[in-house]
């Protein structure tokens, strides 16, 4: 169950983590992560639920071929272990959850020092709407040992990072694996349709309220554990860590976040915007992991000021992001619009860089440059 | 119809192109172009039919909100202009092609020096079932004008470019626009399926055999011209220029390349690939927008030897690619696979960069490092 291993005969193609140096620029190697996986078009925005194909997508190693034999196996501390194909799976009675979902690296090439990784900016996020079993229903049938502490979840996906080869692998406390706030899906259909294979055909865990590293794709089996589950991917990636030495805190929820379609018009390489002078309507979505979003605030000084966008009403899907949308009257110049969201719990977004060696959880606000010109 | 424009409002969020310095990073302007565009994950070389969401995007400027009341129009030199509705095309009997599609700048990236744009490795590439109207058709509907040698097609989307405001905006000369080999479509659908946002929702342009920025999305409107169109994306962008002030040659059809499906498992971070020793599967797909491809060569030794792979069927699908596989012992130690395609016009993939400053073209042979280690 522990994929840490001591001996690193792939050393020679995956060595270990580092920072970018003072102005270093992003590498060829980052841009290969940068080229398959990809975030949304914030023009997207103005979708409630993202189109087939407009999601945000991180894929560790490859997207596996998962063909006809799949089959799910549930086991390890339980009393009657279970294997389920798909038509098994689909037998159950079905769940909808309307999720937003947002990659834990979102917002990590904007950070200084700069964490080598895929480099997002703040578009690694969507919203879908996922259908399957509660993932309780599951386990309620196979029956937690009494000394079962957590569940592990391991993907088809396989292949070494830094070092350590291993199929992708996570855990969840046994709580919140069976809980029913949020309610974990293992899921099947993602708006409706089968899931795509960048998204976790046939299978894959949806976490509501998680950052992506919870949601498994690809899941091929879940396994309960007497001890918390130490592997790669929970104990050395997905840390707040100050220090490579560092032990760090677990990645878990989603910190708030707003973003704004960026209004007018781009500029083809550097995505600035422009507008013409006078009325311009802002609008975009706001979500957080922890609790319900109850404020966003919009500034076009560039943080100097700010003042409260109008939200759209909760539509009954707490882990999905909320719409907003205020206007600003456009003035010939230069301008930095940004937007911030405050959750229930009193989360908001920081105006400096929440640092970490990772790059987790840069929920700094977003910037928008845009330029006012006469007609 | 001309959108060159000699004054510039929009200069300060929109430069001039240029090229990398030696040793220079990529920039964050360039990984969010990145972030937003994608490629094709290698592994999906796996399917004949690009699934969705896989297939490579270009957005120029933002994806636009084509709403209810789109129409086509088709007008200039010809002597009934036409309005269409969607249903109106829709009732034409449709034709559906298997495309392959890659883009201009396929592979710009790895060249040096590197051009500042869209920052391409090998992936812009995909392949789609297209459905829609014969362009011919609607052409012969509304009759060129005896002095029409061009049609030029608008997009929906709008931005600036180089200082230069504007609506995607392309032509073709009118024999390949009214022609039958290649069959050129106005498309409402892909894989069976309403267009998605990004591929150009309701309406785009399709001409088989030739590079993406001729595939003119969100299309709005086609103009017969007298004389050959100017605009920005015809006579500015996408020419093979070997300076600034070269006038250069149009891009016009893909040139040949193959590709393969890297084997054994990835890193993480470096994407370059462990396989165990012994017989290993290469496979993968090759095209060219001149001629069918019949001939893939493999290399093991990074170029210094080669050996033919076995095509499958040209399945009655000449736009599209088609499958090859061989066959590679690996032994202990660090390899180089390429792999490089030949069509029936005698065309085939250079060893070295075919360079130009707009980074177009670049069908240099794939390279993917491979280390082999003991278990």
């Amino acid at each position: 169950m522990d994929d840490l291993r001591t001996d690193r005969p792939l050393g020679a193609i995956s060595g270990p983590g580092r920072l970018a140096g003072p102005g270093e620029g992003i590498s060829l190697e980052e841009v290969a992560l940068a080229a398959r996986n990809h975030g949304m078009p914030l023009e997207a925005l103005r979708y409630e639920v993202t189109p087939a194909g407009l999601h945000y997508i991180l894929v560790h190693y490859d997207i596996p071929d998962t063909g006809v034999d799949w089959r799910l196996t549930v086991g390890g501390r339980v009393r009657t272990p279970l294997v389920l194909d798909l038509a098994a799976l689909k037998a159950y009675p079905p769940r909808t959850h309307r999720v937003t979902m947002e990659c834990a690296g979102n917002g990590r090439a904007l950070l200084s020092p700069r964490p080598i990784s895929q480099p997002w900016l703040v578009e690694a996020v969507g919203t879908a709407e996922w259908t399957g079993v509660p993932l309780r229903v599951l386990l309620d049938e196979a029956g937690p040992a009494p000394d079962a502490v957590e569940a592990v979840f391991t993907g088809a996906d396989h292949g070494v990072e830094h070092g350590v080869e291993q199929d992708y692998r996570r855990s969840l406390p046994l709580p919140v694996a069976a809980g029913d706030d949020p309610e974990v899906l293992v899921a099947y259909a993602m708006n409706g349709e089968p899931l795509p294979p960048q998204h976790g055909h046939p299978v894959r865990l949806v976490v509501p309220g998680w950052y992506g590293m919870a949601q498994v794709k690809w899941l091929r089996d879940i396994s309960l554990t007497a001890t918390p589950f130490t592997g790669y991917q929970q104990s050395v990636a997905y840390r707040y860590k100050q220090s490579s030495d560092d032990p760090g805190e677990p990645v878990t929820r989603i910190e708030p976040r707003a973003l704004m379609i960026p209004p007018g018009f781009p500029d083809f390489m550097s995505r600035a915007r422009a507008v013409r002078p006078g009325r311009v309507g802002l609008e975009g979505r706001a979500w957080s992991g922890h609790a319900p979003v109850v404020r966003v605030e919009v500034s076009a000084d560039d943080g100097g000021t700010w003042h409260d966008a109008a939200l759209d009403p909760a539509e009954g899907h707490p882990w999905a992001w909320r719409h907003w949308h205020t206007a600003w009257t456009a003035t010939p110049g230069s301008h930095v619009l940004t937007v911030r969201a405050t959750d229930a719990d009193g989360r908001t977004q920081p105006l400096g860089q929440p640092w970490n060696r990772g790059g987790f959880g840069n929920n700094l606000v977003q910037r928008v440059v845009v330029l006012c010109a006469q007609e």
